[in-house]
């Protein structure tokens, strides 16, 4: 089954305590397709500009990924710069250089319509409404955004979530979107709001699940260096829903292998710079760490 | 078989976004003696002033804590006073008056001295040298100490982890004792100065529990409402000890289920101010909890 992705196809400055790369291939719809790609068929939706090189399509073509989606437009692509502190779950946003993505109208080739598993990655609510309207037959829709979207674009985002399934955003977006601090209640609230299961990332602590009828809380992989963590909740999001899309388990159990897998592509996304990491990464590696995820977890087998 | 704790018994005086309490019973043997007697039969060794009451003491018995070891001195009883931000992860020390637990030196009854599990609760690391000094079959000693010891008594307690099997520390605490940021790192390196088993606690984002040949992730039981985070460290050290002087299984299997039960007794100490929860807690409950925490973390069965 495969995955629809729109988001942001970048070129992203990255300064960490490890060290610096400059201009690698970024965004959220990349790190998505390049994960999801391990799963299940993806097929993106983006823009990029006429300085986009032709090494970075190869990324997504090597992986099968469809381009067919992937504008390119006159200017410059999207561009991020950001600095990670010690601390890397603190970063500032050095710069940030919208270029092409100013004036995107996302316009669904025609063989993207029927795709059945579909993420919003984290655009303009109003992009991830126009998307969702040239769908026929969504299966499972779910979506991410931020701070910037919250405080906005809150009516659209509003609007946004009575049409999805799941939310998937991180714990300081939660209490941002909810007016709740604690996170549990943020949760809730936010289930009211439409979405069926809310998902939040919570960096190197993990993932939370709620729906209506159950919590699933998860720890993140434990690594001895983390490289640069940018991606990480998209590559999340990435495995998670190529995990749903290969097995079509949406059930408690299904739900939950899959943000395990998710958990696993993402820890993998972090131990090197940008993509370089997904790029070389192997079906059997992902299996086996799904394992050791089991032996670093379990407590009552 | 039944576990010595060493450690405070106090006055605490705590401010949090939800309310207040003054000078209620406090202390990391109070909370530790509490959680473990769930589990275990429980011998305390601490002292407390001319003014700690007598309501304070029937706590304990209720509980059927040994208080042989606990000392009443002349003066006052240790007083701290703390307030919490509305992060419960970030609290300052508003007061903290010593009193009697300056000067005490610890000695222990001779009926405590072949206690086969032991735990040092948070104290000058020459105090828990010298508890330890006194007795003469131990099994199993695990201790807690704090950046105020690693920062000011860094030699005695060097000399105290070459001695004891497991270190119970916050994930701060664990940066500062070894220098290392990244918490698989600072794990790995506690571990070479002497304890078999590290565990790290990070409040509402779970314990990890490292030794040489497996690492142990599990998150913290979600709750809609925290009351008031103290004496969760102490509770969950008490319901881990407690749980393995009941069971008696040290492997990794053994290990794992203590800390989840150490978890579930934290996750009720907080639920209300100071020992309130615990002392009308229930072993029902927390075998009921117990179960809910699988149901929370399960995903491969």
């Amino acid at each position: 089954m495969s995955i629809l992705v729109v988001g942001t196809v970048a070129f992203d400055s990255i300064e960490t305590p490890r060290g610096s790369a400059e201009r690698v291939l970024g965004g959220s719809a990349s790190y998505f397709a390049v994960a999801a790609s391990f799963f299940s068929p993806v097929k993106i939706v983006g823009v990029v500009g006429e300085d986009f090189p032709e090494d970075y399509l190869e990324i997504f073509s090597q992986r099968g990924v469809d381009l067919q989606g992937l504008k390119r437009a006159p200017g410059e692509t999207f561009h991020w710069r950001g600095r990670y502190h010690e601390d890397l779950n603190v970063r500032d946003t050095v710069e940030l250089r919208l270029n092409v993505l100013t004036g995107f109208s996302p316009t669904l080739p025609e063989s993207y319509r029927d795709a059945e598993y579909v993420f919003l990655g984290n655009i303009d609510p109003g992009m991830q409404i126009e998307v969702l309207s040239q769908l026929r037959r969504m299966r499972l829709v779910a979506c991410d955004t931020m701070d910037h979207w919250i405080q906005g674009s809150g009516e659209a985002l509003r609007k946004l979530l009575q049409r999805i399934e799941m939310l998937i955003i991180n714990d300081s977006e939660a209490r941002l979107l909810s007016g709740e601090h604690n996170i549990v209640r943020a949760a809730r609230s936010i289930l009211k709001m439409g979405p069926k299961v809310v998902l939040i990332k919570r960096g190197e602590y993990g993932v939370l699940q709620f729906s209506d009828s159950s919590i699933f809380s998860t720890p993140a992989y434990p690594l001895e260096e983390v490289f640069d963590p940018t991606g990480a909740g998209d590559s999340f999001a990435g495995g998670f829903l190529g995990h749903l899309a290969r097995s079509g388990d949406h059930g408690q159990g299904g739900l939950r292998r899959a943000i395990v897998y998710g958990s696993v592509v993402a820890s993998f996304t972090v131990e090197d710079f940008g993509l370089q990491r997904l790029t070389r990464l192997s079906v059997e590696e992902i299996e086996e760490r799904y394992q050791r995820f089991i032996e670093l977890t379990d407590f009552h087998t």
